[in-house]
């Protein structure tokens, strides 16, 4: 079995970085987080230090590293502020006393968290300038989501196959145990285990049919801190059982959950909870009984409640059976439209997963309204590292500046200020059930992640659901000198073209948020009209006079979903941001930017500048050779041969249909196909 | 096992209507197709007489029908003219004598044909009116080409199932023969049993692997005159040997192929040769080795000659990975320009089998110049039974009348009059080995065909290939009155609506003769653009002054391939027989048509006049109801549901995407969405 430790790949320290305390770890905590924490500093210090390390159980003389639990640590008070019991249970801090170092963390879970930082410090020789160092995570729940199928598939997965199943069969070995290391590494605390489509033998997964082989997996991640979760069938109780029904207040469907549940944790006692997506793209769910979705959720919230499960319930509900002549239905509209009314009547152990932006994670969207609407109702952000849309882990998309965008919109949920980020921490509504969730990019590949500067978008994901405030800067500095080179003239290279490549896919993507112009079922690669006059509620309406969306009030309404002042904003189309303007309205190809360019011209030359961009970092990643690891540099390149294929495929299709669509000719002359 | 006899469902006879010598059949020859004879005489007299029937063996005195084989029999003068032996030996004549009726024919095949000929008259209540009938097929081959795989699908399938494989076994039953039964009945003489895309698992039915279960197969079709064949791989050597390579001209290949074929004639003596599809969508063949298409053909001829083995050889060999923004290659040009340099190279048991169109089966194309090109070398017309671009068996398109005027149609290739039938049926250059090949439209439905009306295209194939003189609308009257009902009341509704059914197809679908229009891949519904800039060479060139592919001496030149006056007439926009303009021309939207309308309002017009056609159809069959068996009324009822919805999904994409490109309102305002 094939497979890169990525940024565990520890290298051995230089002598002069060598502290003597480094070779003298002190575990003064019992437990098996807390072994796990030691064995992981062990791991670590045998490749930093070229030697092993034992482990001491009790204070020593000379100087050491002491890792402890102190359930009464307190933080700096300025710190602590608005900082809920569960936020601060995941803290630690790392100190200097005397010559020894000090992690210390309140709970067990926060140990192992304070020793990975603390090696991962050692590692990137940042560790004494950052002492002492307090870390107080941004979320309380930082969440993967696997798509991955029991057949071994993985829906939208571009890294190979399922390393967690195959055949319907459950899989363990030595790759389980480097995944579940590297997801701790990051700060990972909950894992759903299989894809939110849950098909019919995935339906079994919390039977005896596999909860042997799931608790397996569940104790592994209990060792490193992480809850286990498993996506649902709504309809289990009539696929698995012989309850007639799935309708959520009927007495024997709430039976036969019990029933189920009270099984499951017999088994799995550390169980985090269930993920449902329901009445979604043919999922079952309690619209077919005339139910809420709160109803829906609020039934499993109850059967889990007494051992201490969530339900994360998915707010990606929308008409996938629109006809493309209907104007008035927006899909955009429709998660707010389906959960706005229910806020408040979803139980304590509820949380409602909602996707970025309104539709399915485009290159650009507008933030969710939901964020700014929802108050009484415990919420978490839902991204994608797998790059279904943004390039499938073939073209080069760093994710954190589009997700730092997010987490930065404001929504006035509370006045100026309520921020995406503060109302998913909790910090404004003070909820401690939520957080964010990431659609995972990993699959069997060597490198996991198909390509590999696409595990900068794993790793990432992790780094900023820990700290939201680190920059996408320093997540793709960190990143890069753990995975592939410390040396700066590699990190010079790939900082800024991670940090650019969001921009770069843009620019030869659909334009300016109207999205959707993908081959359609793949996701990869163009077809302008590829969604046009399909079911999916996903057009551009492109004529021969313009292009766009009117999703104002004269349109479909949607621009009302946000709090001022962004209702007006988006409605006008002067003050529109212009990334986001053909999301919100129909404009004239003749239409001028603010950059003086009118619409199609724009449309021109950013395709053109997408390409030159994609040449560009093509470029960039040849001077690398040599000076990162072979392997990589030969996937990186591969790739990026293939980007380039893309991206001249996106530009040269884009303009020629629009080019055809309005017959006005490129300001510049350039070569636009007719 | 559910299935229909379709036409062969004798019904009872009126008392009025039989005649004593129906009781009374003799057979006249032995052999065991002579036997098949006979047992389907007595099959369907035990229907229509509703009592059993003995044969008799020798002349009797009383009326009685005669089946003899007599290969001296002396056809008309003025039929044998220019008729070959192959011909005539496939020919059989029906006459009375005193009371009794003669069945004569000069083989055991051609008196099967008789008595199947004479069966169908009795039962249409025609038999006396054309006594004297004397037949003599047009065409030598009338072969079935299967799409069938052996995982038990079918390739461009739409009713059911293969009843030959399922999952990778070979199939036997009474379906089997049932099968064999209808085929014979339409004069069909060669089967080839599985897809032209042969993939890894059948590669091994020429082997021992499947090879006795092939021959049962075999032994079935020859008791009723019919040859198998079988489509193989071109790689065969490498994939099932261990030569390494597959060029046609290295010694090992052939000695591969000799050693494969004379164990295949040893379990099957009677085996009727292969189909071969090479260099073509992925599949292998001799451009690999830099061999021409008559180096490979050649080469398995040459392997199969002592056996008397044939090659049937496809045409349809293009460039599949084409680039949209090359307006130079044309895939319309491929076959002539692979083939036609090869004129009069191919050994004597070579067939080239040529697709109608230049294209792929689409809805309207020009007949393929290649019919008109070569002159020394074996030929036979591909035609698709299977409705892939035409409804796929759910629309109603009853292709009779393409196939008509597919043969009739003047390739000048030696002056005036050399029509296609004459080509394909030898009777130009005077080939044996040549015909008409369809791709059948079978699977394991119970009405084998999907759509009940969809088998009138299964049995006109047959009708037609045995008789092209036939009229469609003959054809179509006699299918219903065997299928259906013979009521007057309910051929009055079909034959017209069968008869004008292509027509209101091509109305709803793409304009013109441009074609492919269609769903990518499903090839079913409307996608204007899902092949626009696709690699497959079907392009439409649409933009906002017009649309079509100018395949003029100024564009791709294809008129080039043909005879004249075609030539001129193809390439002159005022000349260009307008069903073809757009497969020809580029032409602006407000271009006057011979009608009087412009290009943009025929679009407008046919597209709702075909929904029209289509609710006609709809409302006519509803008064068939209690008139036509149970459950062919509610088979076709639900298919005209479904064509009155892709009728309208056809006529609102195609009318809106014009609108949307060019402006120009419709003259008669009706609805086209914005």
């Amino acid at each position: 079995m094939n497979y890169t430790k990525c940024w565990l790949d520890y290298k051995k320290l230089p002598e002069e970085k060598i502290r003597s305390s480094y070779s003298h770890p002190v575990l003064l905590a019992s437990g098996e987080i807390a072994e796990t924490a030691a064995k992981e500093y062990q791991m670590a210090m045998k490749e930093m230090l070229g030697e092993s390390v034992e482990v001491c159980y009790e204070i020593m003389e000379e100087p050491s590293v002491c890792m402890e639990v102190d359930p009464e640590y307190s933080f700096p008070e300025e710190k602590v502020k608005n900082q809920s019991e569960v936020i601060l249970n995941q803290s630690f801090v790392i100190y200097e006393e005397e010559e020894s170092v000090i992690i210390s963390g309140r709970t067990e879970e926060a140990l192992l968290q304070g020793v990975f930082a603390f090696l991962r410090m050692v590692q990137l020789d940042n560790l004494w300038e950052n002492l002492p160092y307090c870390c107080i995570p941004s979320m309380p729940l930082r969440m993967m989501n696997h798509w991955d199928d029991m057949d071994g598939s993985i829906e939208r997965g571009y890294s190979g196959r399922s390393f967690f199943y195959d055949n319907y069969e459950i899989l363990y070995n030595d790759r389980t145990e480097m995944y579940i290391r590297l997801m701790a590494s990051i700060g990972i605390n909950a894992i759903v285990i299989n894809n939110v489509n849950v098909h019919e033998k995935e339906t079994y997964l919390i039977t005896d049919v596999y909860l042997n082989q799931v608790k397996q997996y569940a104790d592994l991640f209990a060792r490193y801190g992480i809850k286990l979760l498993m996506s649902v069938n709504f309809a289990a109780p009539m696929e698995l059982g012989d309850v007639p029904v799935s309708d959520p207040l009927d007495t024997e469907v709430v039976k036969w959950w019990e029933k189920a549940v009270a099984h499951l944790y017999e088994v799995i006692p550390n169980f985090g909870g269930f993920l449902v997506k329901a009445d979604s793209e043919g999922r079952p769910g309690p619209f077919t009984y005339g139910r809420t979705h709160a109803d829906g959720a609020n039934m499993l919230a109850k059967v889990l409640k007494p051992y201490g499960g969530i339900v994360v319930w998915r707010c990606f509900v929308y008409n996938c059976g629109q006809d493309w002549r209907d104007k008035k239905t927006d899909r955009a509209r429709a998660a707010y439209d389906h959960f706005m009314d229910l806020d408040g009547t979803f139980d304590e152990n509820v949380i409602l997963q909602i996707k970025n932006g309104p539709m399915d994670f485009q290159v650009r969207e507008p933030v969710s309204p939901l964020f700014g609407g929802l108050k009484k109702t415990n919420m978490m952000l839902e991204v994608q590292i797998a790059q279904e849309y943004t390039g499938q882990q073939i073209d080069l998309c760093y994710l954190i500046p589009m997700w730092k965008e997010i987490l930065a919109f404001d929504t006035y949920g509370e006045g100026e200020g309520t921020t995406v980020d503060k109302v998913v921490s909790g910090k404004t509504y003070g909820q401690t059930n939520c957080g964010i969730a990431g659609v995972i990019n990993t699959g069997d590949d060597e490198n996991w992640t198909g390509n590999d500067l696409a595990a900068a978008n794993l790793y990432g994901f992790g780094r900023l659901a820990m700290d939201t405030g680190l920059t996408a800067e320093e997540i793709a500095t960190e990143w890069c000198r753990l995975s592939l080179s410390d040396s700066d003239d590699v990190t010079e290279v790939v900082t800024p073209m991670l940090c650019g490549s969001w921009a770069a896919y843009e620019k030869y993507n659909a334009p300016l948020g109207i999205g959707w112009m993908v081959t359609p079922h793949y996701h990869y690669g163009p077809d302008v009209d590829g969604y046009e006059y399909d079911r999916w509620g996903t057009y551009h309406r492109a004529d021969l006079h313009g292009i766009g969306v009117d999703r104002t009030m004269k349109g479909t309404g949607y621009v009302s979903q946000y709090n001022e002042p962004w209702c007006s904003i988006y409605a006008d189309m002067e003050q529109c941001p212009e990334e986001l303007l053909l999301f919100f309205h129909h404009v004239p190809y003749n239409y001028r930017l603010k950059t003086g360019k009118t619409l199609i011209q724009h449309i021109y030359d950013t395709h053109f500048e997408g390409v030159e961009e994609v040449e560009k970092m093509q470029q960039q990643w040849a001077t690398l050779k040599g000076k990162v690891p072979d392997r990589a540099f030969e996937c990186v390149e591969e790739r990026f041969e293939r980007q380039l294929a893309n991206a001249k495929e996106w530009r040269d299709r884009v303009n020629t249909y629009f080019y055809r669509k309005c017959g006005i000719p490129d300001e510049k002359n350039r070569k636009i196909y007719e």
